[in-house]
């Protein structure tokens, strides 16, 4: 039941790889793996709070139209409404955890 | 408004220490910080669903009768409906980033 999440990392040359970790209807769990020069534009969802929770190397994070840099270890939230987005400027892999309550819809 | 996890780690030599990181109406978002014994007993949430991922150190998990040993970056599901708990059996702090969606009622 338990989950390895560094098991499931997977780095893609082509793309931000966003691997599904779990979820249930009340959250979704994901695995983002950014490659150096990887990113996610900005963007926003209507009805989802999101939290990014940086487990490996470092990104350069927007929100709300403010850039923050967060390191391993650093956590930052986008409420729903507020726009997002990130990028890897460093030289590492950068891998997060993303919550995002409730799941998207698809 | 990035979030500093590490820099929240705080022991207490009574009980396990619970620190509020940040939340909003969908979710709210934990740091548990369980010195060796301590433990939280099992426990049943009827509507919130809560996911343990392993900062450091490790620890042994109930959930619905069973128990898994977890370990840095290892993650667990509780569901809503589903008994769970946790002990740290081991000999360091254990870290635990905790997430419950929809946040508890107070």
């Amino acid at each position: 039941m338990k989950i390895k999440v560094f098991d499931q990392v997977k780095l893609q040359p082509d793309k931000l790889a966003k691997i599904a970790l779990t979820g249930t209807e009340r959250f979704q769990l994901d695995l983002y793996c950014v490659a150096p020069g990887q990113a996610q534009k900005p963007h926003i969802h209507d009805a989802q709070d999101k939290v990014y929770y940086v487990l490996k190397g470092a990104g350069r994070f927007s929100l709300a139209g403010r850039e923050e840099t967060l390191k391993e270890g650093e956590a930052l939230v986008a409420p729903a409404g507020v726009e997002h987005g990130l990028e890897n400027v460093g030289p590492d892999p950068l891998l997060i955890l993303v919550l995002v309550a409730p799941p998207p819809k698809h």
